[in-house]
């Protein structure tokens, strides 16, 4: 028989479990206890699919009664595409029910531990919140902001840099790193790439797991529509793709584009710009979004100050090559006091690579 | 009472807290026990004064007849500025001798244990060697190449460069991770940097820890002594302070340099080659080089393939500058499966910044 932490942290980890799999619902665990007993446990498979609460309560049955509850996230209080939680858990006779943090969804935000206060049930919140919060970084982003959670990648060489000045860039770093991004591309909604990465490698941008995996969408920055009309992303059906252009891109090749089933987003300025670009990906429930970029694409995002993460994988290799290509090659800073502030958030070996995660100082916008 | 890898190891401890000290010696510990009771623990303290063993002997006084002797180097058998240990040892009526390692000195190489056992006294060898290694790697570097050991230190932003394109690089690292470079300062023989280091900051290249420490001895590479002559390494009196300079360097220069009781080394050719540079150094008993240099410093030592390690902090800071200035820019190599295969030994915190240290995956000539 655990403490309230005990509990919670078993519902953290059912949580956990199903990131990735959720969106763009948030991944939300549930166990139910009584007199010492796990009696239920369970987590949100699927966006459509019955929440946590249910599957835990389903499992413990009619010994739900006088039970306690404990849920990562507030239980919902409106009815979506199932009905609201916090009924159900008035209507099971729940004793206590102990939430981890709200939900920043402004239809829960708060009601839900109302409704369940004036059913006469205690509610206790603030357990292992923010173990809570960091697992669903993309919704709470998402929530506060409408726009996706961006998180940037990139590999480099010890001395930084993403290719020889020959151009050869194949491959900086090693399996074990590269599996580790297909992890990334399933966790995350969508995939961005620009087009030179398209016109250099012809990627499929599919998450190859050992287990299989979901694939993100797949978006690609085309300002001028020169994705060639053969290559995989438009042809191998793998995932939703969206190509994304500027105002002036022929209108011929947009429309055989989208005759082949592809989704052609046209922005309405000439250029691609980041943070109307992102208000649209908001609009179709994209909330995370994995840039594999090159440096320019890379740069439009930290230019514009859109990113909430960066990852960059260092292989033990050196040009040693003062003209091979950076990682980053925007709006140059002139000076190290006005450089971009940074928080290194970990560092750790994989297999002879590092992986080394960062996030802005200020949280990106 | 502990076994025999809880004593090596306190040996180890002791000969760990004098590293940087006791060059061109060995830092070596070593502690005598009898029946559970430690009787004398003692390292070597400064080159000339008295080795470890003594130490422990003496301050074990009569009971150490009949006693287990604990060393972390295996004991001379020659006399050099001070008497064998091994001679000492024998005297003090020692039951059994455990050491980590052989000396790699080929004066000793196994004349100490041979002497030991000849005498009578059983030894056993090879217990935690390679920490006990690892603790004079620059000794046992030194002992197969008659070389220093090369450690090359360089600080870079999150963006992998030196300095803005602007020029300006001030501050990249923090006054955590500058303090952690002055560790390095007293722990290496020498220092080692460019003529544009003196040129641009005029740094004094000395030992700043809370505690004081040793100021290692400061080598300029400075083909054409160029070094004005009212510079802080000409005048602060800080250290010996070595100007090391092509053959055609300028006869008057160099004697004026020398009037101020500097040490100037003029090598045979018109260039500054390394390889000569090592054989020199280690002829004057310099096993450990701490190169602070810029990126022609570096690659010059990188490209002949003499470096043993290299550190590298990086700042949390992002420069977004494409072409600001390389850590590294060397014979730059046309392609990943060129590029000089390193290993990650170690990846830390340091404040806000990280410390990287990697090896060659051949060690260094």
């Amino acid at each position: 028989m655990g403490d309230k932490h005990f509990y919670m942290n078993l519902a953290i980890q059912l949580a956990e479990s199903v990131v990735g799999q959720t969106s763009p619902n948030p991944a939300v665990g549930c166990v139910v206890v009584k007199n010492g007993q796990i009696l239920g446990m369970g987590a949100h498979m699927k966006a459509g699919e019955p929440h946590a609460e249910v599957n835990a309560l389903k499992q413990a049955g009619e010994k739900a009664e006088g039970a306690d509850l404990y849920v990562t996230l507030e239980p919902c209080s409106h009815t979506g595409r199932t009905p609201p939680c916090a009924d159900l858990i008035i209507e099971k006779k729940i004793r206590r029910v102990f939430i981890a943090g709200l939900d920043p969804n402004p239809v829960v935000a708060g009601n839900g531990a109302a409704k369940l206060r004036n059913a006469g049930i205690p509610v206790e919140y603030g357990i292992c919140e923010q173990q809570a919060e960091k697992l669903n970084k993309f919704y709470f982003h998402f929530m506060k902001t409408k726009k996706p959670f961006i998180t940037l990648k990139t590999a480099v060489t010890f001395d930084g840099k993403t290719a020889a000045s020959s151009g050869n860039s194949k491959w900086i770093t090693s399996d074990e790193a590269r599996l580790d991004v297909h992890l990334y591309r399933h966790r995350h909604d969508a995939i961005l790439v620009g087009i030179n990465t398209v016109l250099y490698d012809n990627p499929h941008l599919t998450t190859r797991l050992p287990q299989g995996g979901k694939n993100p969408i797949r978006i690609v920055l085309d300002t001028h529509l020169k994705i060639p009309m053969e290559c995989n992303l438009l042809n191998d059906n793998a995932a939703l793709t969206i190509i994304v252009c500027g105002k002036h891109a022929n209108k011929q090749k947009r429309r055989a584009i989208e005759e082949k089933g592809i989704k052609v987003k046209k922005m309405s300025a000439e250029k691609i710009e980041i943070e109307p670009l992102l208000d649209w990906l908001g609009e179709e429930q994209i909330l995370s979004v994995f840039v594999e970029g090159g440096s320019s694409v890379h740069s439009s995002f930290i230019d514009s100050g859109f990113f909430q993460e960066m990852i960059m994988y260092m292989a033990p290799k050196l040009l040693n090559d003062g003209k091979g290509t950076s990682a980053f090659a925007g709006i140059p800073k002139q000076s190290l006091q006005d450089s971009i502030p940074l928080v290194f958030k970990s560092i750790e070996q994989i297999g002879p690579d590092i992986k080394v995660i960062v996030e802005p100082m200020e949280r990106g916008k």
